[in-house]
């Protein structure tokens, strides 16, 4: 009797569409993903529902911009909404702008520039020398900027140069954003389920509300991760949207769940704050091993609680 | 002979335009505004700029949104642009959005809904519910979006009911914000100059860029004010725009540029940060007189100089 | 067949000696003490020894008074000895002296006062108003002086007035003490071994080693304490014995050994000190229950370690 | 006419007798000690009340010794006692310890041996293994130990091999001290007046009373030091004689009065402490000059204080 092999389950990723976003060339940088069915949504919320609802196994939406800050979209859905979802994987790309417009037009004719309102900013000093009378027009995705210009209702658009053969338009400029080096950091999230292994070059996501707003409450928080040695790699406040003047905070520490000193981390953060979501941990995109402080290894997490275990069962 | 009165200098202020936006309906909340000029500018920073060279005497733009959180282009030109300018005022407005389009307009009818981007998800449960079918459409800004619309180009807008009569509109729907009791802070910003006076009820805004990335720098600065009985307001990282993973931090504190132990912060912030940019002390809007802490008056403060000075004397 | 009861083990409890002393007063205050087997020891390791021997069940040392501080060498010989000790009961006794001397002395006819280098300072104004022209000698115990005394060597002797009968003495002053008021904190030691059952009032004894002598180390072992809420009652740095400058410290905080919030300083401890020794768990002399900060209970921590186990096992 | 030089004042030391104590040993290394005049007292408080009433211009007594610790006597009159009085000098003297008795005692014919209680302990392993049947006998200082034995009383005295020749005895054995290395540091103390000029190598010494006994008013008090870059070099707790678990902090930190640094320090203290006594700034004895951390020179402090008085007189 021969064995069928099941045929292979087709894997879908959600992603901010439409086709040529940035975060569509982010989702191909993942292994598997050019193969991949990939479906664009319209906002960040629709493509994590569409994780939630198992329409796609997996999203890429922005988390952050080296230029303009957290994406305040991402970040706050996926501290609230329900159910939690994890993130499984960073991917850092390089943020440059091109002019695109109808092929054979002019610098000179260009009239209109069209992009989403973050990216305007970005390219603020070459527009201002390049095409000073151009009017900035506003659109819902720098992609869709694009498709406007396709369709001629604008005369130009700026966004990432692998956008223009999506919506068969030429590239007028390259690298047109005014601060180079600029990166934006995205993320792959899945439904909730066990975290990537570790690899002794981790970041952990959190978002923690905090008790109350006594003045050391911030620092409170900070102390629980410095007294274990665990390192922030970056922490933002966030209006809890209840009230002005209450806010969360959005952290990345560098670990693991499963290092010890992490998780001990975790469970002071759960005992002092007034909630916190664990968001995830996964490799660093940048690589970079950890320096595991002196005394807060696994091993001397094991060893402390052995000490203790024998004191107490004595 | 009389002595003439030389005839008043009229007042101009900026503001983040067009007519009708919540920054209009912030700076008419301020004594006077009502018979000053109003100048209109197109964006954050050209209304900062308008005060930078003298075209306006003050502008009023928005700083932060309990819903969506710090505006990054208003923390970003103040805290980077020079001459650098100064905070002398804080204004809290209520969030309350309104459906508006032109009259005799119906529901049923409404096939395209603009607003500015940050709009868009504070009435996002509103619209599925009630408009299911439109459109959204990005504009630079909710007045911007109201205009479009009484140019016949959008079917409604998303704005504060107060703009509807610069544009001939009707409001259609009142309150239709998903999340009610949202504020927004603006701040009225003037050329760098001598601060409000004292009131015992203050603020004040910083700009901090850490010295190095170490884990414990942000931690080293929170006890700066911790160590002087400073309480903290707000704190939120900003991108540094040279390198991901590299932040300043804009901070408010309560108490005043005066007060011996913001003083005494202040200073301690200058010796270990990179860099610290005073932007402004000021009555806090909600008029809460904070409470000191022992040991930290002026008195308290002025009491152990001069017993150092008289151990030093001897 | 009758079963025999074996019969009852006598009881034997070591104190610093001779009879007569404020240790003695104190382990007579110890529930089953005034039946039990006393044996005088003519100093502290002595006494701690034979607790080591087997030679008797437990020890009554002085541990700090008051006045003069720790007793260095109860304080060293039990966080350096081997094998470790236990506490197991703290005793406060009030520090009250009289001066006694044979029958029939007059104050007049006093030309030598003996004692306890320690406790002549406690003294001082008394004699220098009352017997400005006797001299003082040391002797190796207050009761000692007390026996030199009963032996015509001295003419009187500062001693707890319960020490005059033990040596046919006369009590000719009362309460010549020059504070009132003081206290000496004895403790009870045993073998090491269980400690005595929780009761919501306890107290739990360290010796701690820093690792480095790094400035900040000894804040870093504060902190191990404030971020599980763990109050310090008692710190007192003393020199290592190696190098001046360099010092372990000898700590007393809330909660006893099986505390959820007291385990995990203990291994916090464990892993940042060069070396910890745990010197017993045990009742508060003064019976006062410990308010459990919020976030600390042993609640708190289990349901912090059942989400961590939850998020990792999923 | 000529002008006659007024004679010179002759220079009167106190120091803690009788002749040749280790403490006469520690003023002999001051220069010019040897040829003034020296003045032995019978107690710690003696000779600073010596000091107090003019009797000498200065004294030296034991502070600290790597073995026993602080010295009581001395803290707590430097810290207590008026007026107040200035450290201007810290000697370091290492303890070696000789047994000494008449020309002509061999060690089998010691029955007695006699020394301060404090010296006993640090020579107690070679008495047990070199004079296992010689009983010791309590002295009020070693001095006096070797004075005794000199006038036939004693057998022999264990002392400083220095002390031999003023009570005319021989040297039996040199160092008997168990552990080798051991140090104790003397201070010369002066009325109050201006500390000696900064070196760059300097140390400042104080008492702190904290406001109240909250558990985290000793975190506060280190953080006063930790957030101006000051390391502490000794901190210990003595209690404060009024109530039994009520403390004060004898504190040794880096630097002068002079520095910037340690002025702030001061006057945080000030601010948040019950009390604080300065008992002076003088040169460390082991010369090491400070590494003052990045942003708390003089000249930072200076720069910070300039920019915060341009703000404020803006």
């Amino acid at each position: 009797m021969t064995q069928t092999a099941s045929p292979p389950v087709p894997i879908r990723y959600g992603f901010l569409g439409p086709a040529g976003t940035f975060t569509e060339a982010a989702l191909l940088s993942v292994p598997g993903a050019s193969e991949a069915e990939r479906v664009p949504y319209e906002s960040v919320p629709a493509a994590l529902d569409a994780v939630r609802r198992g329409e796609v196994q997996g999203a890429v939406v922005a988390f952050e911009n080296s230029v303009e800050g957290a994406v305040p979209a991402t970040l706050d859905d996926l501290s609230t909404e329900e159910p939690p979802l994890h993130i499984v994987r960073e991917i850092l790309l390089p943020v440059e702008f091109a002019l695109m417009g109808r092929p054979d037009t002019a610098l000179a004719d260009i009239k209109t520039v069209s992009s989403h309102p973050h990216a305007y900013p970005q390219c603020r000093r070459w527009l201002a020398e390049n095409l000073p009378d151009a009017r900035w027009v506003a659109a819902s995705s720098n992609a869709d900027a694009a498709r406007l210009v396709s369709e001629g209702v604008h005369d130009a658009a700026l966004a990432g140069a692998f956008a223009a053969p999506f919506y068969r338009l030429a590239v007028l400029a390259q690298d047109i954003h005014d601060v180079s080096g600029a990166v934006t950091r995205f993320v792959m999230v899945v439904p909730r389920g066990s975290a990537p292994v570790r690899t002794g070059a981790d970041k952990t996501s959190l978002a923690v509300v905090l008790r109350d707003n006594h003045p050391g409450a911030l620092l409170e928080i900070l102390e629980e991760f410095a007294v274990r040695g665990v390192d922030l790699m970056r922490i933002e406040s966030r209006p809890t949207r209840s009230k002005l003047g209450t806010y969360w905070f959005s952290i990345d520490c560098e670990g693991h769940l499963d290092d010890a000193r992490v998780g001990e981390v975790l469970t002071g953060l759960r005992r002092v704050a007034a909630e916190v979501r664990y968001l995830g941990s996964y490799p660093r995109a940048d690589g970079r091993a950890v320096e595991v402080r002196k005394g807060t290894s696994d091993e001397d997490f094991r060893e402390a609680a052995e000490w203790l275990a024998g004191l107490r069962n004595r």
